[in-house]
């Protein structure tokens, strides 16, 4: 028997989070991030970027645990959504199919929960809204203008990657070790280094989500408007530039401590033999391209995510060595050049 | 009988041109510019982007008559260089199929002479070459990072339109008026809002070329230099901000009179169902958000285009009117504000 | 009899502009522009940049006629009024004297006709008010920081810098012709290239007032935003660079027609002996660095300045070459480059 | 006795460096910052900024013992450099005075041990060079434009404080505890925040020397090069936003560990009221306002100065406490927002 055809996926479109105090989310990402409110009601908030012309890229719910509801993906066409059923079906997986949508102003959709454990939704229908691209007069210091990706945490990151090339995906970049390892890996559909990449770790439990602004200076913004409103300590790591997808980045936290990346410039991966860039995770430049440190937490918290009865999936261990294990602390080795005698920690810097 | 299937086309690849004093060229792409030479000899200088990661992106060749001698894409299976050749063949056009390819760095390539009379090549294999995103040490302020776009000039923008839809092309924006005139249109593959544009005027004619940078500083860098170097006389048009696209550009040309565009952030448009923009030709915002003037050369000059054998394509004229009469001048009209009373030229400003 | 020592002049500190519509002009310098409200009534409004701690840098009155009330320079001791009343009575200028002051905010200030016709102020007691440098929450991308300088319209360039020098003013920069003609001269107390400038022409008038942003996105921001709120005719001239200062620059005109220049980046100037800069009335590239033309407005078009009992100075002729004259038009030339045979209007732009 | 009257100083100027290795010292400085190299010979390199008109900004020696020669000030006058003569040798400090200056384009000047045992110039005649600020083919990414200041460690602030106001320099900002401790301090003469500053901590040493550049993408390309020369571990701290000052700053090390801040963006300090800032050295958005944290080694690391022989002047303890041992650690505190119960430390970042 041959595999179903897999939908053709266009781009990770938005994510559904629950909050756990809505008012105070609906701050974070409006008043503070500057995100566009498309619609809302009492449970619900609908948000979207500047140059976003579909319906939302992001909705808050208003629930008991902080965790992610949905990963949604766009594809090309109506009928892709009962291809996406199919394909899911035939893996074994729940699915779940809405003709009139789980959220507001999406319509036919399926969500599934993937060999992964993550609950995935496929669309086509969505109600348009308006582009605010040209709208200046509506843009803050640090404007959000595009959905970017999700980073998903995951114990068997080749086995992961196996799935979602299956599913359409392709690897862009990746972080190994000479013992063939594989630490994290980053897979697009539309042009850009990813529409969601896969960190190994506990999980599944949602990394963040990624929007993205037109200069780097837009995220500088954020950090320092995070300053003035004293509320810095939502930064946890950043801003840099990273060496995986050589985009500038910076990752904050919000009130339930969901985690939310700000990226610029990567580049163009829509050629069908786009080179694949593996990092060594020894090399100190791989994460952040001027060595700079990351924190612990980046690598050890996520957000739980939620099957298809909205409970908490549980999460598995990753048995392999993790990424922070092997690059700091006491049995770590990172390195600026490869090859240096030197330990290649920062001056006086990293633990 | 059906029509053949067209290729499936990835993006706009490169540009061969023809100057007329390569080593004036070469100083004007190379050490102005700061495009990377890939290869080169006594009649051919081949040059790329920083983040391209085939051959190249432009051909500079040695010849008696400045002209663009091939508007290349690339697509995505060797079959599809099949397909085009087959697709053109069936529409009645000239083509040739090089096993070899037609330039140096690219492998089986077939060239066309298409409805509107440019010279267009479809090729798939490729040599690649290191991409240079990381290699910072080689940035100049103004980086020129990937090829973005071509722009043609052709008579009747309705007809070349449905050509490039039948060839796979989508149309993101355009310019009219209420009359029915279609005064230009922009047509993409890749998820940008053109990967080439029609441009109303008499033709086939090679409007321009256009490359990308990351942010507006390094557009403004490139203007700085110019005036440095006593250059700043090739500056013909900008900087400034389009309506159509969104993007921030400058306009300049080289030695031989080829127009070159930088060009920056415009949008995603990836979707199917991507809303297309219709501008009013009569908006004065249209072309420059800023409402500064179009100078008239942009719209009246442009490079003549090269037949299979190299000769210059005769020009047609165009017949319907011009945008340039039915915005400047004694019996245009343009506005600001639509429905403005006052006639919404800027203060002072336009003739 | 030996001249009175001049008062110590530390900077331009604000302008009394009055306006025909002061919901108009609030609209237009704190909706659009974003300036501070620092107090207002029902005739006055008392605007601030974000990096400004004294209670102006501008106030705008409610009146018949729009003018220029007073361009207000700070002084270092409360003494230096003093100086100031002395010094310009010895000139045989008409003075006032308010130990009140003449706006809100300002304590004891002189008032002067001075030798050129403008209505100077100088106090030194001033009301201190939150400086906002760090309140990031409040900038909008296109944020003003500091008032940076005067432009004062004079038929008598080499008058009017003597008698500038003498009160203690230095010259930066200045454009001249051949034969000794003197177009405009800058002038400056603090470390930039001027406090103010004088621009041969008819005068008295008031060219501009400046505001700096930080960086030149922000001014490119600016222009953004009127394009969005379809203002975009308020922009009279660039953005560019100038030759002059070399500073990155904008200039929009107010509901009255008051000219603004939004301007960053000159040059520290603070050293005794900083270096003249000389630049050719012909040289193409002295009002904008890349050669874009200035509009004719720009060079005519200026604010009338009143007398101290409220009158609109009357105005001389400039009988010296105007440089508008000198450089466009049938008579006119420019160069790109010094020496060149061809004429150096940039390719088919210029009238 | 009445004390003498101190010379007019106008800014910091130059700094005079002892470095082991001239080749490596230079190629940090020119090859990878991009400074402009005015002369040089066999043991000395002399460099200056691209808007510096005077002959330099940093002497790289070759020496010995990596350290600081002098921290030179321009004075108004060539009687000032007669009034600082004066001045220290009645304070009791060792004097030198060379009619021909003690480097190369820098005339009569006097070197001082200060009270603080740092070695001070103070000079007034200096040979003039060209002022790059329009050479933009000249600039790289990270064009450094202007130097600074410098940054001094000291064991006694408030002593350096008195003896700097004494001198001439007045204080913008300071870092300080409830209990009276002054952690640090800025003093200015030009219109910045400073042109040096006191650190507390064991000294006399030289913290850092600071270049600036115009846009904050300027210090990211600096950052971004390191990365593709696999030099990032000789970024220190940074890329920040200062709290203190509020400017943009990264820190490098040199060759010999000598401590570089590139910085952009502090405010108008001109106005002889200007207001002093004072932060308490608790609050975790001091020294950054991302609260991000600083490394020990930027607390606790500096270069060595130089007395009028040549040798390394003896460094005496800091008694009071450090604000390394204050902020970070096991008896540390700090707090983003002040009052809050909880810790303020950034979340799972500082140790």
């Amino acid at each position: 028997m041959t595999n179903p055809t897999p939908p053709d996926i266009v781009r990770c479109a938005y994510l559904e989070l629950v909050v756990t105090d809505l008012a105070a989310s609906r701050r974070f990402y409006v008043d503070v991030l500057g995100l566009t409110v498309t619609a809302e009601d009492d449970t619900h908030v609908y948000l979207r970027t500047l140059e976003e012309f579909i319906h939302h890229n992001l909705v808050l719910r208003q629930g008991p645990v902080a965790a992610a509801a949905a990963l949604a993906f766009r594809v090309r066409t109506p009928e892709d959504v009962d291809r996406a059923e199919e394909y899911f079906t035939a893996l074994g997986c729940r699915t779940e199919r809405r003709q009139e949508g789980f959220v507001r102003g999406i319509g036919d959709a399926v969500r599934v929960v993937d060999p992964l454990g993550f609950p995935y939704e496929f669309f086509h229908h969505v109600e348009h809204v308006d582009r605010l691209a040209w709208r200046y007069d509506l843009y803050t210091p640090g404007a959000l203008v595009r959905l970017d990706h999700f980073n998903q945490v995951t114990p068997d990151v080749p086995r992961g990657r196996d799935y979602l090339e299956g599913l359409g995906f392709r690897v862009t970049e990746d972080i190994r070790d000479a013992d063939g390892v594989t630490y994290a890996a980053w897979l697009h559909r539309k042009d850009t280094v990813h529409d969601t990449a896969l960190t190994g770790g506990d999980g599944p439990r949602l990394h963040h989500i990624a929007f993205s602004t037109h200069e780097k200076h837009n995220i500088i913004a954020i950090c320092d408007m995070l300053g003035a409103l004293r509320m810095s300590d939502v930064i946890e790591r950043g801003p840099g530039r990273h060496g995986v997808s050589n985009a500038f980045y910076l990752y904050i936290r919000d009130p339930d401590g969901h985690r939310v990346e700000i990226y610029t410039q990567d580049y163009y991966t829509g050629d069908p033999d786009n080179p694949v860039v593996t990092w060594d995770v020894h090399d100190n430049q791989r994460r952040d391209w001027w060595g700079n440190p990351v924190v612990p937490s980046w690598y050890t918290e996520a957000s739980p995510v939620l099957d298809l009865d909205g409970n908490p999936q549980p999460v598995a261990h990753r048995d392999e060595p993790s990424e922070l294990a092997v690059t700091i602390g006491a049995d770590g080795f990172s390195y600026t050049r490869e090859g240096d005698a030197e330990k290649g920690f920062k001056l006086g810097s990293q633990l």
